[in-house]
């Protein structure tokens, strides 16, 4: 039988856990796990696109665990009462190549992908980094915003969304849970004294949600939602100015704002930092900025880091998924008639 | 929620309608599929190999609905008490990327791989063809002999493989159910009057199941087992005699009998043969030979075959799948604190 965590249990993991706690811990796992990345397969996710969005395929193994996730991104779905994002995910055994954990990982995407931009941030953003301008206010807002109050301290929050019903839901959110938060008037306001800015918007488009002149020396750029080949959200000059790091180049050159330049445009691989193969930031007036359009390791550190957080709990059930027959070369067994079935 | 079909449900069903009539129905649901061929998104399934086996995924979408199957294939398994291949598979709904539909796929392969094989010759075969050859006795071979029943009216099986346990357990299953069934002492006894043969092995190696000289002329050739790089069944000497009949070129030259031959080995892709754009079978004397590796289509048409025909009954499950926050913005609510959790 298969070990599965669905929706429900999810959810009462994180609320039992906290959401700082477990993105504490998954960071943990991101940075064991990118530290080895050599060890692992690795490929661009597999993708299929619509002209309503994009359905993927994100599979990576480091020949003792397999993993891939399922994961969508409609950008209208909102509108139509559905999550721009939604995903599920695995891990299979690559000896037998049998599945041994299903889960659902829209919450736990969510959680993920905050856990590896607080990681990264840690790493990169100047010491002692105070206030984290957010553009951006949809489903990841809040992960993001808890985030970087596990790894970095962050209390202070500017927050911009051209949907007030949105800044709202994020503040009725975050203020009971003791962060100090600023509604900008626009971007320019937003970003006046922020010493990180995460951009983290849904809309498919080239987009320029950040101008050049908005982006101060120094400060640490989190871009999280040009992630998609046609979606990006900074003005191409910021990354001329910018130290770029990413997960998977080959990934991100199609896939993050990196898209907007030459194929040989320079960049780091943030696990070589992790490792000391290559350096983060060199000094105060270095702009670092994290392309991040997210890489399947995460997710495999994610889903690893949930099943063993959950195992032998009643937050995991069984799932009938594999056939078992009792020789395993007389699957016919299984069906026919009057065969007894589990 | 997500319907889902898992292992006990699915042998319920078969148990309920039957293997040769659900064969009969999916190898319809594959011809309409392979009809519109041009209207679906292909790629070369993603593989993922160890020196155990390998894990794959194998998406593809009609721009309605998509459809992925997560499948291993692990030789040695069998010795060690495990199946040589187990899958799943998922149907999503293209327009806002929800997963619909998921089931075990063991089974349901095994199911589709018959129906395709059986579809195929139903073209292909020379009419009349009365006695098929079976190398390989394992999991496969009982769904392979009712496909060709139901779709070819084949009830005269000579079967062969190197362990007699796996002869015997073939036996066992099919005999009861009114099949002539003839043991094989060799490969050249099994082949002696066989009008249809199915090589049907597991073993991870370039082999020769079969030899240039024990396939007579007219013969139609269901080479299943040559389905990885590295794993084949056939003389290459088979190959340059007969007409070869592909699923998907691209995939197949990676993964079938042609990869024994150059990049530009001539094959005939068989949906067009169901479209009339192609020719099948030209005369009595010629070899025509399916070089069957699997492609995502079929199991696209079995998900949808499986999904329709357990619709509305108590063989489909709902799983906890997709979080459904209240406001698709707000995916936090389903976190806080306190928050009802469903």
């Amino acid at each position: 039988m298969t070990q599965f965590v669905d929706v429900s249990s999810m959810a009462h993991w994180i609320q039992r856990d906290g959401v700082e706690n477990i993105i504490g811990g998954m960071a943990k796992y991101i940075e064991d796990d990118f530290k080895r990345w050599e060890s692992f397969d690795k490929i661009p996710r597999v993708a299929s696109h619509t002209p309503f969005g994009v359905i993927e395929l994100m599979p990576t193994s480091d020949h003792e665990i397999y993993s891939f996730k399922y994961v969508n991104g409609h950008p209208s779905n909102p509108a139509r009462g559905f999550q721009t994002v939604t995903a599920f995910g695995l891990l299979a055994d690559v000896d037998n190549g049998y599945p041994v954990f299903l889960a659902e990982m829209t919450l736990l995407t969510a959680l993920r992908t905050a856990a590896a931009s607080a990681l990264v941030a840690k790493y990169l953003a100047r010491p002692n980094s105070k206030r984290m301008a957010m553009i951006g206010a949809g489903s990841q807002s809040e992960f993001q915003a808890l985030g970087f109050r596990a790894l970095l301290g962050i209390e202070d929050i500017t927050i911009y969304d051209i949907e007030p019903a949105s800044i709202e839901k994020f503040r009725r959110n975050m203020e009971p849970l003791g962060f100090n938060i600023r509604v900008a008037e626009s971007v320019d306001d937003a970003v006046l004294d922020a010493d990180i800015i995460t951009t983290c918007t849904a809309d498919k488009a080239q987009n320029t949600i950040l101008s050049d002149h908005q982006v101060k020396p120094g400060v640490h750029l989190n871009a999280v939602g040009g992630d998609c080949p046609g979606k990006t959200e900074l003005d191409g000059a910021i990354l001329d100015r910018s130290t770029v790091f990413v997960e998977f180049p080959p990934q991100t050159r199609i896939e993050g704002e990196i898209q907007q330049k030459d194929e040989d445009f320079p960049v780091t691989e943030f696990w070589q930092v992790l490792t000391g193969a290559a350096t983060g930031r060199s000094s105060d007036e270095e702009i670092t900025l994290f392309d991040s359009v997210g890489f399947a390791i995460s997710d495999f550190s994610a889903l690893r880091y949930c099943s063993d957080a959950t195992k032998d709990s009643d937050l995991q059930q069984f799932i009938d998924l594999v056939a078992e027959p009792e020789d395993p070369r007389d699957l016919f067994s299984l069906v026919k008639v009057n065969s007894p079935v589990g």
